[in-house]
């Protein structure tokens, strides 16, 4: 008889964004007048720049043409893209990568979850909290036991080290959802923690672009020794506008080793090759092309416009939650402003607050963990009209509480 | 302590088409001079079809504009090309498939390997032997028990049931690599066997496309109940030329019911579904409009011609290499042929063979399992030119045996 994966059972049956959309689909259909303006689901809406839209239509054209048609792409990624990936975000900020430590994927999504496929079940983890759902759940899909790191503003969101030795720690910088940062000091703690544990730490960084304050690492690599105990993930999705086009990275140290239960070494990155290979197919050579052009002098202008653009979204937000004296975190080194509820309310009453009266759609704080209930998170990913659309909506909201 | 997946110990560490690959990069870099055909990996060669070209570059310019950009796609594929594949690929040849148990994917790779990610490790596995390297890996990674159901010229390559209960069930057809089939009547003892045995059959059908004779089933739920204990993948791959551009599709049937160990009634395609909302964001937009648009009466034409020039080369390959007094097995209803090696050769000896003496590259038998030593796959994906050559250069072969 199947015999399926019981971990299933124990986690909640929708992953929070699914069940975000169902609520807002329910109240779409009965209120088909209204205008919903969308703060909730961390998803970009400007258009892919131009670099990236000619990069893809030269490739597509390759396609078309057998004397230049690509197939199977390799399982690690193009050369032309790890070379541009090594070359920009690390050799030139002077952190030392090598290119066959570099796997491209089609986003961090897929990588975070999947890494697990390389870990014991037997590992204790210790996640942030709050955290992006992916960590938790793939965990306990698992069958791993999970602690979670409390962020609150009583510690400033910087988390304190697990109860129990941990042997894997997810740590995301910028942070999803709050938008805080951990500064070089902080983040080598982390690692200097992991070297003495031999713990791995699974390093998120997909919002690192939006780092605008000088002493925020941009990557955990710029500290001592951390490719002895860190895995980093890296996406084109928010650096770049291609989460319809689905593009990242992962970065697997080949100093990175462990060792078996019968102490037998073991290098994480063999694993992850093997795991790759014999799992994935690569991302689409067309979106390979579109992500090395960002890397172009034309490409990181036009990036940067977009961040820009979305970095002044999340100062009006800030701004203006801040005059209406809720109080909010983040929004300076990520494209996220998390706010404490008024009145103490529930994180899922705030959301269907603002979506009942003032069709506005945050995500509620309490489903990116235990430590999120009484937050709330807003994007900062919107356009400009709709965005300021929202906060003039806000202020008719203060009656409300 | 970090600790691993142990199973991927007991794995070899290559994956075959790694092996491969690098045994043919020592060759080239050794023999510059050298003009190596591959009729190995199998990878497409010709052009992607027009349809396909104008329907990605419509969707990039799409991408290009804020008013018409597309952010994350839905988990389970976007519905314009769910219906039409209902509409193609089943009502249209009288099956009956529901849109809420077809979910888009980046290339059936990565399911066949995924959905090992909702089964229990405790299952017994039966795999079709020789087979895709794939589902026996993923199955041992995952630590279950695997049997081997040989598949040889004195079963006419119809496997045998297992003979400890198969919890789980790999059937590929079209087969790769042996490229043979089963009819109707010989698959529907399989299902049969499933039904009576609470077990679940895995369906690849990923060359179905290929298939040219009429009592041959081009998908498993032409077979009766079927909906009740397989689930099938497909894939645009080899149907329309998507190695490089990554999209198939899988069915879970909401049939498809099991139970856990505490008697808790559970649907495989809930499960699916959390698991793809969990570790997976969707194939890219413009790949996906790209697949759509083979569903044009077009698209059904030009595709159409791709596959018969692939067919043309099986006949040509298949043809020569029994003039050659070889003896071949289907290039029938797939793009495979395999073949017995000759003066009972190990696989890898007549690769060597191959590789050293006419620089033709095949795939060995034996990396396909077991039951493939002493068997040799070529491919019929390669340009016209290079399969009549290589169909020369083996004739100069035949002095080497």
């Amino acid at each position: 008889m199947i015999k399926i994966n019981e971990n299933y059972i124990r986690i909640k049956n929708n992953y929070l964004f699914s069940e975000i959309s169902k609520k807002v689909n329910e109240y779409k259909n009965c209120n088909k007048d209204k205008n919903i303006i969308s703060l909730g689901i961390g998803d970009v809406t400007q258009a892919v720049v131009k670099v990236v839209i000619d990069a893809i239509h030269k490739a597509t054209d390759e396609m078309a043409k057998t004397e230049t048609f690509r197939g199977y792409a390799p399982y690690e990624g193009y050369d032309f893209l790890i070379q541009a990936i090594l070359k920009n975000d690390f050799i030139n900020r002077g952190i030392f990568v090598e290119s066959d430590e570099i796997f491209i994927n089609d986003g961090a999504k897929s990588d975070t979850g999947n890494i697990g496929d390389i870990l014991g079940h037997n590992n204790h983890v210790a996640i942030v909290d709050p955290a992006y759902p992916v960590y938790v759940d793939t965990n306990k899909m698992a069958g791993r036991t999970v602690e979670l790191l409390t962020c609150s503003p009583e510690n400033c969101f910087v988390p304190m080290f697990p109860k129990k030795k941990a042997d894997v720690i997810y740590l995301c910088y910028p942070n999803n959802p709050t938008g805080t940062t951990l500064n070089s000091e902080q983040l080598k703690k982390w690692v200097d923690y992991a070297l003495e544990n031999k713990s791995l730490i699974l390093f998120d960084a997909a919002y690192e672009a939006y780092i605008s304050q000088s002493n925020i690492p941009h990557s955990i690599y710029e500290i001592l020794n951390a490719k002895k105990v860190a895995i980093e993930f890296r996406s084109f999705s928010k650096t770049a506008g291609f989460t319809g086009l689905r593009a990242g990275y992962t970065i697997v140290p080949k100093e990175l080793i462990t060792k078996t239960s019968f102490g037998e070494k073991v290098s994480l990155n063999t694993m992850w090759k093997r795991r790759q290979s014999t799992k994935f197919n690569g991302t689409a050579y067309i979106v390979q092309r579109g992500a090395e052009a960002i890397y172009s002098s034309d490409g990181q202008k036009q990036i940067r416009a977009v961040i820009d653009y979305y970095m002044e979204n999340a100062r009006i937000i800030k701004t203006n939650l801040e005059l209406l004296g809720l109080t909010t975190y983040g929004g300076i080194n990520a494209p996220y402003i998390w706010i404490k509820t008024p009145n103490t309310m529930t994180s899922w009453d705030f959301f269907d607050l603002l979506l009942n009266q003032v069709q506005i759609v945050g995500t509620p704080g309490s489903g990116f963990g235990e430590a999120g209930e009484g937050f709330f998170r807003f994007t900062a990913f919107g356009n400009r009209d709709n965005i300021l659309e929202a906060m003039f909506r806000m202020k008719k909201l203060s009656e409300f509480y």
